[in-house]
């Protein structure tokens, strides 16, 4: 299966209430890979500058089946950085720095050989580069985007001609409110839907997640855990086990659009994240097995299973 | 079967965003019976002052089930009223009048014909009172009872004593926090259990609930709906439908204490819920139906049915 990502690739530092992470590699393309490469290959399409250690590409590289053909090292540019504080209760956080660097510059090429991609995710990025990306993938059969509210504010005309061209939207619960003006999810669900996508993802931290799809919705409950080190990256790898998941099952012959097979790939996304919030950076994503990943999916529909 | 709640009767008014209800009937007890009433008999131990209408009256004693022997009706008392006005998003509101009136005189008496009352809910009132009431009930199988941040802060002890002799605590998300110091939800029930219920229901609005229980963790998602006119009683509701599951499972010989006991009384709790907030008081209780109830958990189970 070719599942395509683009989107970042950063140094973080992160503060939680009870540790530090300084200069550790995360990014949304990032994240999302490490997941998605438990259910299949993936493509990486995303830029950095030549600070970006070699470590950090060997980890990368290290998950088995990520591709990094299409990571661009810029020579004379800096590598995305990001520093964020947690909360005490880890459910908000605070922007300490962001040193753009590469991102300033344009967008990542795109491997002549991705082009065939089927399956492709725009991470969080302006939806008018998002779009320039997606149009790189003439074959696909499922797209979908990420956004934020920096964009819903300053590029609104972009994101709605994008979201006339993805099958998905993912975004975060007060997103979605800023923007269809909808404070009751399901409501502002459908007005997304309206925009253009057959299904959309709202986004909701350690309260879950929602599908509201055109031939249903359904709620997830996050995976229930005391194990929460540093939620840094549980969206981005939120979406790379959704992804995943709709590219293994379009290999397997299911149909990767259907309400059933969304809400199957929702639960690969949601048991997935509840890993990575157990460590820093990629540190227990790295340590991951497909088989820990699927017992704890059991555990999860078990919990959930009424009848 | 024999369920038993003592809690309040008031009449409320109820200001939200799109609507207003004035003088209308409310309270724990109320709407806990409602619920309850549809899984099975529920008596009602409550106190109300001379000025209770008859309609009132007449509208609780119209439930199939509910028993009203222990309705104290005080002469030259006040009934319990409050006022309430939600914000824009529903999810918070603020008070804006309480007259306590009854609520300030002594609990109301338990009639002797009660005294064997096999499930005991005490709704929300001082954990002093509550532990006079559960007292009552010597031959009780299960006991649940519920909190709030008032009690955590100013009659922690009783609180105390009092969880050391109930099966089961229901609370806010943020009151576990309260009385317990702990963020995190898992971690906050877990605590709980420590002090003596051997599973606790932590219930978060629109956010669904986690259930803590000694033989395993549960979340349970709200029921996705864009029907909210108000969410007043949503969570007596709740309560309501979780014992009125659990005393029709012990009187079809299951074990109500149960972990899977206990999560098959959350869905029908959340999906009782769900209708409740549909329309202002007990207005779409009244009209609601057991198949209706039935109909919503079949397809609330197949929403989050996963294997």
């Amino acid at each position: 299966m070719s599942l395509l990502v683009t989107g970042t690739i950063g140094i973080d530092t992160i503060i939680t209430p009870t540790g530090r992470a300084e200069g550790v590699l995360g990014g949304s393309c990032t994240y999302f890979a490490a997941a998605a490469s438990y259910f299949g290959p993936v493509r990486v399409v995303a830029a950095v500058g030549d600070d970006f250690p070699a470590e950090m590409r060997g980890v990368l590289g290290g998950f088995k089946g990520i591709d990094l053909t299409g990571l661009n090292v810029r020579n004379g540019s800096k590598t995305f950085r990001w520093g964020g504080k947690y909360h005490q209760n880890m459910n908000s956080r605070e922007t300490l720095f962001t040193e753009l660097g590469v991102l300033l510059e344009a967008p990542p090429e795109v491997p002549a050989g991705f082009a065939d991609s089927k399956f492709v995710f725009l991470a969080n990025m302006h939806p008018g580069v998002q779009a320039t990306m997606l149009a790189k993938a003439k074959n696909r059969v499922l797209s979908v985007a990420d956004t934020m509210d920096l964009w819903i504010n300053t590029a609104r005309d972009h994101l709605l001609v994008l979201l006339r061209q993805v099958d998905g939207l993912v975004l975060n619960y007060d997103e979605a409110e800023l923007l269809t003006g909808k404070t009751n999810s399901v409501t502002a669900g459908r007005h997304i839907l309206e925009m253009g996508p057959r299904f959309v993802v709202i986004k909701k931290g350690e309260h879950g997640a929602l599908l509201v799809h055109r031939d249903g919705l359904a709620a997830f409950p996050a995976y229930p855990t005391e194990n929460v080190v540093d939620p840094t990256g549980a969206g981005d790898t939120f979406a790379g086990g959704m992804m995943g998941s709709l590219a293994a099952t379009y290999a397997a012959g299911g149909d990767p659009g259907s309400y059933d097979s969304i809400r199957k790939s929702l639960a690969h996304a949601t048991v997935t994240a509840s890993f990575t919030i157990e460590s820093f950076s990629l540190d227990r994503l790295r340590k991951l097995s497909r088989a820990e990943i699927d017992a704890r999916y059991t555990e999860y529909a078990s919990m959930t299973r009424l009848a």
